[in-house]
């Protein structure tokens, strides 16, 4: 295959984003958010909100990685954050997962993306502190919104989305990790969260 | 309300593209692809394809422009590209619509943002041409690689594919104009689209 065919093999593939459902949500419809629309979601976010991360990021380089984050799922799946036994295999699966899709790029370009995807794992980089960051507020905003409907189902108490989702959100941005105790005091007043 | 309200507040107002759905369907479910799910899309070929653009195009400003193009069908809806009716009636909705929507954002985001969408409707930089010739391959390639369901149930022509497709992706990209002819002939040749 040429370099061109073997860019639109690697676009075809993430096609599959569309069916990999997550537990959060949409608004305005009663139905699951899959990871291609989460995905859209947080780029949007990257170039909206970036004068708030805690140091100054690449914004490019976040939305590249927001975009790549989740293409590991089309082969391990979604696995829901407060699952223990599926995130024991999580890392392995994903591994895996990664060598496949990316390796359908050009060479160079499976380094780049790859590397993305690495990076954002790792949360050391301040452009993966601050896609991490909107990678956590962005379903407890979608949940609140709709009435905390997937924590009650779950029956998820607000010192497990604390600690997941606290120290996460403010080492991308203070703002943000504000907003997320926001959020958690309000759920959990409203009832969305067990206390 | 403070700046940060007002980004939220228009990052949860685009939750609603999800619910706007399009003519082209996903590749692997039986349904119509909505317009978050478009624009992911979009961004993803954005920075993967962004080499052939025929003019050296700011990467960074043509994936804010692709993930804003359809903003404005959360009031104005989805026009099928050969609905003549319909397509009269389209900018004048889409004003309004651009109005209301970007108006919610902080006041010099509010005029960056529209000002992208208005970029983008106008064809005129290179960044423009650019996410305009993404925009019309990319239903043309779903659209054919699902075995052209779409144009068979309107039972579109080969020309008006081609009228409305290669002037606009070849003035963006020589290779993704290419592609269009290559993906006509083709769709052509297996019945996809009448002579």
């Amino acid at each position: 295959m040429d370099r061109f065919s073997q860019q639109i093999a690697f676009i075809l593939e993430l096609d599959k984003l569309k069916n990999i459902y997550r537990q959060t949500l949409v608004l305005h419809e009663d139905r699951q958010e899959n990871d291609a629309e989460h995905s859209f979601h947080l780029a949007v976010m990257a170039c909206i909100l970036a004068e708030h991360a805690r140091e100054k990021v690449d914004v490019l380089h976040v939305m590249k990685m927001v975009l790549m984050h989740d293409v590991v799922e089309i082969d391990a799946g979604d696995t829901y954050c407060y699952d223990e036994a599926g995130n024991e295999t999580k890392a392995e699966r994903e591994q895996k997962a990664a060598a496949r899709i990316f390796a359908l790029l050009p060479e160079e370009q499976e380094q780049e993306y790859r590397g993305l995807w690495e990076e954002f794992e790792a949360r050391e980089t301040p452009e993966s502190k601050f896609a991490n960051a909107l990678d956590r507020i962005h379903p407890m905003l979608l949940n609140y919104t709709k009435g905390g409907i997937s924590w009650k189902k779950h029956g998820i108490h607000a010192k497990q989305v604390e600690a997941r989702n606290f120290g996460v959100t403010n080492a991308g941005s203070e703002r943000i990790g504000e907003f997320a105790k926001e959020i958690i005091e309000a759920a959990k007043s409203a009832g969305m969260l067990l206390e």
